[in-house]
């Protein structure tokens, strides 16, 4: 049995019963000032006041070991949930760096060859065990950043054998790792040079030979599409989608990232779990979407790294789209593991309150890839994974900024970092 | 003898003779791949290839001991130095970021009584020990992020004895803990309520008892004042600083940060060390300050925070003023440690180039608290403060954002830092 003794403040984010928070909902966290927690078999068994939490232990301990851990002065909150990562890659791009700062435009180094067609070039070279190795040292800044789960996206294969060596390699990274890893498909990423001049040619081969090797696998639970002027039509992705939907792949979707082309309408018209980064989405599609009941996966540090303007958060809470935050983690246009610092951004660059932030990375990042049920909130009978922070409420997050508050992380109510450090295997 | 064992790169920052760089000199970092450095009694004794500096070990090590650090696959730089900050402060002002956040300007809530006024009651409150217990967090931070030496400034007392409690919580700061800390008198941060409507009456304390008194105990090096409308004007700055020269401490300026007043042309007048913030600047104003080799002290982070347009960095640097970085930290609208983290935001919202960067946060930034001659740079005869990142190149490091990649640092030639985790003490 473990007891969590008197957090400073305890942001449960319960309540929401199973659908993702919208609106005013995003401000209430279920705060609770000297709150206690008790962890029994992983999972939540009491959640509440630090008196109650006390009593509890005293009537349910029995004979067994309570283990405290003190959270005197601290903020808990339930695990971070990144929702849109591309973790898995060989290599890194800090060259591309020097051409965007004298002006190159993401798309000119796509174009050029560069960009994701050289993490292509990368990621098939490594072998599986390369891509875990390098993943693992991703998955650890993760964690140390206080994210328990991690969405991760295929998509730098490209070929059928690459995209399910990469999915391979997330599996293995899931079951090894104490960060779970969510695997999405994404071989419609980008048309890879063999099929260059022919995306119709790529998107039949990611339809009919991919998308059924990677469910009949297993290897992946949710198809993802680059959705954008230049990569893949409205009309191919709307194939691809319905495609991965036939052999059991949830939809997602990157949409209106760099011009407006009708992905959130897209989004909204499969019924998609998700539409991602909406830099340039319509009104009519945000309206779409808020009607569909699709969440919008914000990605400011995408924004932030490529100099661009962000999304329109306001405008998509105020039309009840249920909004979650994620880092994007890849290897191009964004390079952290820092979900806290995108909640950072996310306040000073596109108006969200320091409440919306922190729903916006648990609760409703757990709607996103579908296990809200499971993780998300701090409730009795969730998986315990929780993060107490050297903070003493949750406003403080937003505060002391780009710098790491993260003090002990609980992973499956097992310690994985304390003080900051890792303390598991 | 301390052996630094082949850098993937060696940022050496040297061969600036005694001046800080300027224009295309910013770009030039000394690089060396494949570097090796010597320490002896925590001064750098070889510092060029590694082949090198593994010949100079044999050769001089004779029956001392050689303690082998690896560097490999790491960059190494100097040791960072932080020009501008509040860091001695007590109590912290989260709750001030919801004011911000729903439309609160900096000046409306200092006009309110908040602000610097709210730091400053919470710091006359504070005993001597209570701000050295709060600060030393402050300064494991900054180590953490690969900062070794910072300046303090005080101005969270505004009348003389906690003037002094400050400057001397400094003192003890810079005795007791790895980070060095170079002392500011800034009594001219505020009008303090007492004096509320005198701001002349204030000026007379601050010139007449003031200065007089931190001067005597040296507790200062440099006096600094906030010109700025609705603050202090450009004439009572002259006069504070004039007053402080007389007594010994050289002139710094906190100048156009919020509206474009003559402060960066006060600073060329009298010959400031620096002239700091400069978001208003005007083009007259750089010029004067190029001509008279004041430094500029940037603070992305603070226009980051105060979500204001940050200050010309390009400008500054064509026109031949020397540009140094500072995180700022205080309480109010920088509370951050994370240099390195400036150093992204000057990349990628000021357009300062990877190079130019850390020329502000190590070699330019050394002479903006006159200390060029010991640290700054790896130069034999220089004091031993280094940094080893956890990056392949220099790039590297304005690339993997928001993520704290030091691994090791070395204060004085101990190591103090290893794998990211304190060492000393
Ligand atoms: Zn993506
Ligand atoms: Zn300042």
């Amino acid at each position: 049995m473990i007891y969590i003794q008197n957090a400073a403040q305890l942001a449960t984010l319960g309540g929401a019963g199973n659908k993702p928070k919208t609106g005013k909902e995003m401000e209430e966290l279920g705060l609770i000032e000297h709150g206690g927690i008790v962890i029994e078999d992983g999972i939540f068994t009491f959640v509440g006041s630090d008196e109650k939490a006390r009593s509890y232990v005293e009537q349910h301990a029995g004979n067994r070991q309570v283990r405290v851990f003190s959270a005197e002065g601290k903020t808990v909150t339930p695990g971070l949930v990144d929702p849109h990562t591309h973790a898995v890659f060989a290599g890194s791009r800090e060259f591309e760096l020097n051409l965007r700062l004298q002006g190159a435009k993401y798309m000119d180094i796509l174009n050029a060859g560069g960009g994701i067609l050289y993490s292509t070039e990368c990621t098939r070279e490594a072998t599986e065990e390369q891509l875990v190795a390098e993943t693992v040292k991703r998955l650890d800044r993760f964690l140390a950043h206080g994210v328990t789960t991690i969405e991760a996206k295929s998509g730098y294969g490209l070929r059928l054998e690459d995209e399910l060596k990469q999915l391979r390699a997330a599996r293995r990274l899931d079951a090894s790792h104490p960060v779970d890893v969510v695997s999405t498909f994404m071989g419609a990423h980008a048309v890879p040079v063999e099929y260059r001049g022919d995306a119709d040619g790529y998107v039949r081969c990611v339809i009919e030979e991919m998308i059924p090797a990677v469910a009949r696998e297993g290897l992946a639970e949710f198809c993802d599409v680059f959705c954008e002027e230049g990569v893949f039509t409205v009309e191919q992705s709307r194939d691809i989608l319905e495609a991965g939907r036939s052999w059991g792949l949830k939809p997602k979707l990157h949409a209106d990232e760099i011009v407006s082309c009708g992905g959130a309408e897209l989004a909204a018209e499969l019924g998609a779990v998700t539409a991602d980064h909406l830099l340039h989405a319509s009104e009519a599609g945000i309206q779409a979407m808020a009607e569909s009941g699709v969440i919008a996966v914000l990605l400011p540090g995408t924004a932030f790294f490529l100099m661009a303007k962000p999304a329109d958060a306001r405008a998509m809470i105020n039309a009840g789209v249920p909004v979650a935050l994620s880092t994007d983690r890849n290897p191009g246009s964004s390079p952290t593991e820092s979900l806290p610092f995108i909640m950072n951004l996310a306040c000073l660059t596109m108006g969200m309150t320091p409440a919306e932030v922190l729903t916006a990375c648990t609760i409703n990042a757990a709607h996103a890839i579908c296990r809200a049920d499971v993780i998300g909130s701090i409730e009795v009978g969730k998986q315990a994974d929780l993060v107490m922070f050297d903070a003493p409420n949750v406003l403080y997050l937003q505060y002391h900024y780009a710098v790491n508050l993260v003090d002990t992380v609980f992973k499956k109510g097992e310690a994985v970092i304390q003080n900051g450090r890792r303390v598991w295997g």
